[in-house]
């Protein structure tokens, strides 16, 4: 590690403290897959729903039962665990990310919806907050007819590390 | 090629035999694009769809005409028809494959659905089936409203190969 | 860069004007997310969407109120969109594109539509004109319900340069 690396050691943890940010305990999945895997410098996360810990309320459709403000909440949520799959990625420090390559946002919606954006944002807007430069990744949002356990938000991801 | 590897030899054919597994033939895309694509040790296999050589029974929705169990056997199909790709791309030889990185499961399901992890467990319990260990996986399931040729699942994959 | 690299130089630009294709000025993302990532070798370009400039004509469901033509032509602008942000990629140097990897088309469409592949070829055939045997790309087709502003397709894609 050189010595801008030594530098800015610990900026990541100190990000997620200024704004209050709690990683939550990363789901396990219940079946003969894995929360990530690593190949060369890259983290390919697992689909993440948007459910922390036991809390389940965001289920339904955006643009439906739900808002496209709790879309955003939903989406932030679901990127909210596959950081914390990323910190186990990283054996536990985040500043080995050298940057967020790949974000894709499948929203539960219905037909009529066109926001998807908006709602991609709640994810986008977060990894930048927490990883600044570094966070600024490209991304696809779209709209599904439903998602697994009626959740409102999956977000899958691509990772680079140092 | 090390010691280690020359002992492992011949262990995915060994497995596909003690399941009883036959690789189908891997369907042709009829269009300007190709079954996989290798760049640097990666492999990055087109989508697959849920029918083995001309049968084409497993049409439609999962949790509308077709059942979750059909569901998972659509998404073993699919996967089968991604390892018969595969194995094209490591010149025959499986024990070429070092890990399966990122499995990507679309559900043709309504929009009440939600049980697309089970679907994908077709998919996951397969690899891991025929891999063992290097079968692990990332994996993402979403449902989609519709899928080509109105096949129940289409599995999209990555796989790192030495 | 070799001499068959050198001889081979502006094949693309050629490609283009041969074909009568104008690339449009790269669509800007307004959110914390951009157009591409470059790591390692690769290019991970952002889901581009089925307008060209401020023509946002190209919206509705595939099979309901656009055909399948209409389809095709939409993966056809998204794809240009797409192959806009590539070249800002590299440098504006088409000529280092080794191969496109990874396209995924992504068909707004009602839940009764089966030609999702008629409508990706629009990206590939696309794809082949201008890049020619690098064009060659891996590809997965799918149905969604919604996507973003009501555009009909939405074209994500990674890329090898050299």
């Amino acid at each position: 590690m050189n010595i801008w690396n030594k530098l800015m050691k610990r900026q990541v943890e100190e990000n997620l403290t200024k704004h209050g940010i709690i990683l939550p305990e990363p789901p396990v999945p219940v079946a003969s897959y894995v929360p990530f895997v690593i190949t060369g410098k890259l983290v390919f996360i697992s689909g993440q729903v948007s459910f922390l810990g036991d809390d389940r309320s965001l289920q339904g459709k955006i643009g439906q039962e739900l808002s496209v403000e709790q879309g955003y909440q939903a989406a932030k949520i679901a990127t909210l665990n596959a950081i914390a799959h990323l910190k186990s990625a990283c054996n536990s420090d985040l500043d080995r990310v050298k940057k967020c390559v790949s974000v894709k946002v499948f929203v539960a919606c219905a037909p009529s919806f066109i926001d998807h954006p908006k709602v991609g944002n709640g994810a986008s807007d977060l990894i930048v907050e927490i990883f600044g430069e570094a966070g600024y990744h490209s991304r696809a949002a779209i709209g599904c007819s439903s998602l697994p356990l009626n959740c409102a938000v999956e977000v899958e991801s691509i990772w680079e590390i140092l």
